[in-house]
């Protein structure tokens, strides 16, 4: 994960605590004091997130060295050590809090993702898919916690896929002028998705060479009809509704991807503590 | 709520979203195609966020009108029209997505405040409140968003007031010598608290002059003795392990403040849709 | 082209230019003196850049009245007048130059692809592209002009689609192993693009699924026998090595898209000249 | 050359990028997969930007090592070998586009501006220099590609010295009120040049005190006959429709520079390749 | 003095200084000459700014070390060299102004600071503060000057603690109502002042609870009475028209505070100069 | 004054005052509460900063209207009404202490240049300049400020003159090899200033060609000589230990330029008031 693209988010949360000091920390600790701190989890849950732990700290201090117990995307248990920390005190304590603000949410994130590929049939080719309903400013990174739950990306942004929606397809008249006007004012490196409402409509996109389909809000049956339908010429991806419960049959349809909003959107954060140890 | 401090976020997260351009509306919608969309409650939630939600759009271009149907921080049922945003269909359609994750968050957050402060007993003099544990970058929307639920802030940075924890106090010897140091190094007009686990520790705090003390996942009963103890000379905030059904008994205790971090770090979004009207 | 993609260029630029303001413009002009200033062709040429024109001079002052006296990607004569800006004489003198020197290279892009684009036979549906080629911090602004000049982009970024090159086969092992991993590892709105250098490549990309093929450096032969075997199954970019005066025969071959790195990188700037009317 | 004047640009380039991260890369080539990278001249130039290129890649990743094979200024032969970047694999090709982008333009512009010198007659005095018609956002590299050429730089920015054109004589009402308006406007440390169309103008303005004419768009003939009115006096600055070819006429007139704006506006990119050594 | 806070201001002083480059240094210094610059006091003053002086160097080139040899907030006597940079002569001749310029001013606020808390009566426990009469940009560094010349902050910024003026009690209706709805609508970890004129409102202040006051003007005689009537139950600070000459009659009234605007708006710069050993 | 080259300290100097808020008038102020605010001068002073002033409410406040009552560089007396506020009771108070911040340095500075011209003999051309020793991020607006005293600016930043000092002649072997390095390594368009202690120094830099010369800590009569010598063939400034007392006597010698680091670095702040009428 490439740092350049959510440094100025770590940025931002460091302004937010820490533009006006830490007037507990200045008063109450030496400023040669060193200690150590462990994050530790406090559930069952998905590292995730080591890189941007370690950035926190060492933006406010880069003497500060960071270890990594577990790898990225390990599943770990209540107890478990994940990252320590060593170096001034009051590095530590004033990198604390925001530290622990990006991981809670992204290992959340990833927990949950896990939570949902969890529920695929064994050996099945469906993806669990990320939606764009993420927290503003912290895309990249929860991108890359759904990755780490073992789910994927959907695309990034609104310039790196094409996705015609209901208003696109009314105002272009049809869903074959409206994939017709895409892949004429799109680059041939970029797929053009449709969303559909109906069977008929997805038999529109596939003659209209759409590259997948987002089959919106569509029963288990219907979207069992879509993949007759279509297999071997779209992709298709679910969309709408997924619950955890109803993983396993949406997959056992064989569709392609599943598309859940609530990785990002309402991800509780995973419960992580920051351990002293002073010396 | 000041637009400058949080504009710096609706720019991340229009560049996240929008730096490649949009390339379905791009090609789909005519460049002069105008529209109305109204953003409507697909659940009943507190609305929270019409300023960031017009911001938005008026970033992507400053032709989009605004209009609010409901008042900041009402409570509105299923179906609810909220905003309505006019003007360009593309500025519509590229904004949509963005201003959407902005306001669920907020009115997801501003919806559970309300729940929490709904548990207090009639005539309760009691305090809900949030801690720093906000998303990075969304602090200041955030903390709004509590208060339009009819929650209270803490503090809200490192540098806005004194909160003395185990490290500090550790650090400096003992929780007196912690509260004079903090005292000397704090400007007259900062308040200074203090975190106790037990009510010896409690006596010592208000001893040496704390303004208020945090009570850290003491039991009910436990707290009820601090109130006793402490009652007109020190605030007193009941912090930890703090769950909805445990609102009323801790309120009726008669502590000053209770302090939630989940009102900021694990609400779930509110459902929110953006329905077009194209003319 | 929305201006947030573009308007951190902008402000470099008159940062460069500006920030000790303009001594000479200061000196001599009166703060109440007004002016008008044209935008004339100074050669034929594709006009392109309208907006950025404005922006330029309402940086500086808001109060500087713009009007465009062209449509955007139209072809225009020596001596046509573009766009006229009035306001402020000091307004307009200081943007002058900056103002110049991006239109002067977004319409210098536009006509260098217009010409490539005129060599393509009648009807063909070859399409000339850009590159990644371009000039750091005027992406958004280069693609633009590409467009204007009736040329395609290709893909906006690393993020945007998947271009497996020579490197990431040698990493992966194989075609086939790089195309299965940049799949897995990718949105399922990503297309895959793998670069080839020989007709036994580009069968082993198509049997391993790429979306698009990149025929690297071939001769005209070698293409057409690609388009035989390939068509109706990938995409096919010639690329490489692109003159003016290969164009047609590249396009008569029937290969999808044309790639041409000289349509960004060393297009000469247009010679566009502001004349001032005082009063 | 101070790489905080050119750091924002370099910031600018890599997010558009990078922003997204680079999806190939991640996909084939392992974390841990180390390489080198060769840039090599294909082509004659004036190797330039050795600085820029480094920190492209430094941006990345910090541990990426960097050596130069030749001095910035040095004019190379075909297939020589300019610098050599080591490190992760990834972060190599990550970094590849962006700072060849950058490179081939300075190398363009340099070996432009080299190709201009060597027009001077053996031994003479003149200057050949460039204008303010840089690329947006890249001003200071490209004025320090003039240097390395063998060109010099004219005025920086509209701050660092007067340049008095045909509109600030006309407001001010006479060569000789515009100069004694910018002498009385201007620190003591500031040349005031100014441009003239005519002998008269440049009698005038000599008289009136400038310290440098601009001789604007005027024949060799005139050229010589200002030189000999001036020397000595002055500074004498041709300008206007100057090419390659008449270069040599012009300095022989005497003249002390002679401005260039297609140094910077219109110089071909070199021709640069990162050859990959993978281990 | 984390650094993170005043970043920003050292990054717009040095756009400001060197964003053209240095013409001299560049012109007359060899690139590898190395120099030694010691910082020496020409006058007595208080030592602050180390972190500063130091990071100004290091932002040009992180080559630079750097080496203090005296105490922050120690006073010194002319001639005492205060800190020494060692590194290429030409970043350490790019960096002097630049460093000089915020070096002299804090340690031109610590000096007068230390002036003011010297004329506190020995064993006094009244604060010497200042007030948000700071410079724009460098509140955070005058604060910590402030600290470094023995004296104390006031509220950070409007965020930081409710201060009630005039203005707020007309619109609030009374004192007590203006307390009130500051109370409701701030963080209990806030401390409310409120600014009085007369003994009457500082009695209405206490009656509704607020924690300290703010005596606007009043002469001694009245801060005496203020002080008899509120010890004990309320903070009381001193404000307005406050002198060198005054500081001591207004300490032995026994007020808490005394605020001093000049601290940081009207410090004159100490005099700091760079002296190079080239070698 | 253009906008661009101070809005970034203007928009710094918000965020530090206003980045959590203001907790007195969001409680105590209704968001309707409209009011009127005057500046008015608390002693006689050199009006300064009308932009700025109105800069900073627009900032927070677009709809606040902004009404001059005296032009820019007036002097005016004591009680003086400066400008005029309209708009949000809220905008006006938060926007108070930032506005007067800034305006109270900049008639400080404008209040001493002009205290410094005054001293200069009737008819005099000497020039009352500037230095480089301006508070970091203020450059600009303490530059406009000297100009409206009446005083000029010495050069803006080290890319817009060459000013030769010790070092650089020491590391050029002497004046004259560091007046042709810099001739060669500058652009035509730029001025070489060198600084000299002796008599013979200046010689030496007039020889060479410098276009002035500074004259460092000369005593009256010594300056009094470089007069006589240079006159008519360079610049001569004074530097170095400048009092208002000495401005006479200094300027009587003929000396083009007396260079004033106090103008900037030590000017104490004016007395400016904000009185609200509230309606």
């Amino acid at each position: 994960m490439l740092a350049l693209a959510w440094e100025p988010i770590v940025d931002l949360a460091l302004a937010e605590d820490l533009s006006s000091g830490d007037l507990t920390t200045e008063a109450c600790i030496a400023p040669d004091a060193r200690a150590v701190a462990h994050a530790v989890a406090r559930g069952p849950m998905v590292a995730c997130g080591a890189d941007v732990f370690a950035r926190v700290f060492a933006k406010i201090d880069p003497h500060v060295s960071f270890e990594a117990h577990v790898a990225e995307a390990a599943g770990v248990e209540w107890g478990a050590r994940l990252w320590t920390v060593r170096g001034r005190a009051r590095s530590l304590l004033m990198g604390e809090r925001t530290a622990l603000n990006f991981v809670q949410r992204m290992c959340g994130i990833a927990t949950v993702a896990r939570e949902y590929v969890s529920k695929l049939p064994q050996g099945s080719r469906t993806r669990i898919t990320d939606t764009r309903k993420t927290t503003p400013g912290l895309r990249a990174l929860e991108r890359y916690a759904v990755r780490c739950g073992g789910a994927h990306n959907h695309r990034d942004n609104l310039g790196s896929a094409v996705l015609i929606k209901d208003n696109h397809v009314v105002a272009a008249g049809s869903i074959a002028a409206a994939i017709d006007r895409a892949r004429e004012g799109s680059p041939h490196t970029t797929k053009i998705e449709c969303e559909v409402d109906t069977l008929e409509q997805l038999d529109e996109a596939i003659a209209a060479g759409a590259d997948s389909v987002l089959l919106d809000n569509m029963d288990t049956a219907t979207i069992q009809e879509a993949v007759a339908r279509a297999r071997g010429r779209v992709v298709l991806e679910a969309s709408g509704g997924v619950t955890l419960a109803r993983v396993r049959e949406l997959a056992e349809t064989g569709v392609d991807a599943i598309s859940v909003g609530a990785l990002t959107h309402s991800a509780p954060a995973a419960d992580i503590g920051l351990d002293f140890e002073t010396k």
